[in-house]
């Protein structure tokens, strides 16, 4: 990812090679800081606080945090306590299950005094991983991109609807949602990217602006309720969104609001795609309303917006009535139908069990 | 409308008889002041900046406008100035053009010295016809609703989900959508209200919350996004909203985001109503979406949010990184083929040509 001129990724190791940085979430669009993490309640802490967000991230953040465990307590009885609270700071988000089993899996079956090595080395290959695979996502979009490109005559601009932070700052590099963007704009397609505020945290507003405008990918923000307008009007080509949990019949969890979308797109023939990584399907289970449990947050996240004065301080204001009730329901579930396809880094497919095992035949 | 142990109505003529009272309505819900407007530039701001807002307050505070002109000269000239000033204040508002066409041929056929006094008692007589409209909407919608909860079997709560703000404060009293709310809620139907917020003014977190919270009415804020999570998990029994302007086959233009809780609604099988008072209706125009034209605002109302520090102070603070585009289409249309029916003030009627043409045969 650019940053003014230099590339960063969203986590790295620290200089002294044990410590773990990442960049505070919670301070963008306004300010640009790093977050020093020593310890495994450090990690907890940046995942519970969102410092760190978005479910790529939040899976590589989880195994430093077991990386950091290992570092002081090499036990069998530290690491489980470890993994129960690093699960425990955000329950919808699948690919902090996986990369956290993945790493007791391996570390378990070590002598202890192996096993922090091992953690630093298998960490760090869960973010390469997650870089590749995004890397991989970004060109098999790319595709899809030229191709409606093409259709529509290759004039005009290029206009994509995205919810939520599904780039850069959600994965350790490139994104998701965002990586066939960067990928096309790249390439030279004048691709232009609606990017819903997304309310309550506005991450869109936020980091997808900020992540687009730090690379140069022109962008308008829009409040959640102006897509079905613009999709009503033609000038939406096509949505893209990350996922926080897939089905394996194809249904996405992803942040509030998707779903909305997702009808609006139908309801316009607008083709509705969702980037999903392969760590993000959750095989166990089916019927993605049914099963998958939906995070409530803290109410305060609605009834409080955080940004900058005239005068560049950076304060939090309340909009509601003073003493007023709120519920912040956090993700929905889009039913597999409203989605045209996904974008995996094997290809894409069609939002189904069998779209998914063709890809996957692995696993399923 | 009751405010602490008063009743107000949302406009009212000075004790003096001659400048008009209004609440300011973007001091809400940190604030409650009123302004005094003493001419037909008054009356423009008021508008333009929105410290009156809804269709049907914005008419009346229109015929108003055209009162204070007439008193100050009356003119035909004069008037039409102010007639055209006024009306290109808010260019979607339906009821505005009704307001004023309808005092404008009153006062145009009368000697200039008579206009003045006539255009008062024309203007009351709109406040006061706002207001018997709005009653009988909440009568109408209360039998619906006492429907609903009887073939809920009674039991629980009554969920009502709204957009926007189509209360009293919207109108002259009593309100659109929440007119049939609160006659549910003082026949001792237990309803619950969410409070869609509303962005980018959110007149749903602030002015909603805080005139249900008046009257009493339970009732939470959510975000825009969150809907559809709701009715997919069965906790909305009926959206209510409001309209601007309703096209004689049954479209309906209302605040941005409500075509997206319509097609949830429908997705969901959940009754969509909106309350329409019949001068809303636009017997010129027939397909919504190819005719009604979209007020764009000011990109700022989305960059910017305004609340209430912890200190009680109210600022506005930028939520994009700085210089971010946004755009502000501040309306949608919402097909009738979605609508479950319109609540009128002579009853409730599928939401169609057909439909309408029963209930206002006199039109159409």
């Amino acid at each position: 990812m650019r940053i003014g001129e230099r590339h960063y990724r969203s986590i790295w190791l620290s200089e002294d090679g044990w410590a773990v940085e990442i960049i505070d979430q919670t301070r963008l669009p306004h300010d640009f800081a790093t977050i020093r993490l020593e310890s495994p309640d450090d990690v907890e802490r940046a995942i519970r606080e969102m410092e760190v967000r978005g479910a790529p991230l939040i899976g590589a953040t989880g195994a430093y945090g077991l990386s950091l465990a290992a570092r002081g307590d090499p036990s069998t009885e530290a690491l489980e306590r470890a993994y129960k609270a690093l699960l425990a700071t955000r329950p919808t988000a699948v690919n902090l299950r996986w990369a956290l089993d993945h790493m007791m899996a391996v570390l378990i079956q070590l002598p202890p005094e192996q096993r922090a090595e091992a953690a630093y080395r298998h960490a760090a290959d869960i973010c390469d991983e997650d870089v590749a695979i995004n890397e991989s996502i970004g060109r098999h979009g790319l595709s899809l991109l030229e191709n409606l490109w093409q259709a529509k005559g290759a004039s005009g601009r290029l206009d994509v609807l995205t919810h939520c932070n599904a780039g850069w700052l959600a994965t350790v590099d490139w994104g998701t949602a965002l990586a066939p963007i960067y990928k096309a704009h790249d390439a030279g397609i004048p691709v232009h990217v609606w990017a819903d505020e997304t309310r309550p945290r506005n991450q869109g507003a936020s980091l997808t602006a900020w992540e687009l405008g730090q690379h140069g990918v022109p962008h308008t923000v829009i409040v959640d309720n102006a897509g079905g307008h613009l999709m009503q009007r033609g000038l939406v080509d096509i949505c893209i969104t990350g996922t926080d949990r897939t089905s394996r019949h194809g249904d996405v969890c992803n942040k509030i609001g998707t779903y909305l979308k997702a009808l609006a797109a139908w309801d316009n023939n607008v083709p509705f795609y969702v980037a999903l990584p392969g760590p993000t399907i959750d095989w166990t289970i089916a019927d993605g309303i049914a099963e998958i449990p939906i995070e409530e947050r803290d109410p305060a996240e609605v009834t409080r917006v955080t940004g900058r004065t005239r005068e560049g301080h950076v304060v939090s204001v309340d909009i509601t009535p003073a003493g007023a009730t709120a519920a912040n329901p956090s993700f929905d579930v889009t039913p597999a139908r409203l989605i045209t396809g996904f974008i995996t880094e094997r290809g894409v497919c069609e939002a189904s069990e069998a779209g998914l095992a063709r890809l996957f035949p692995d696993h399923g």
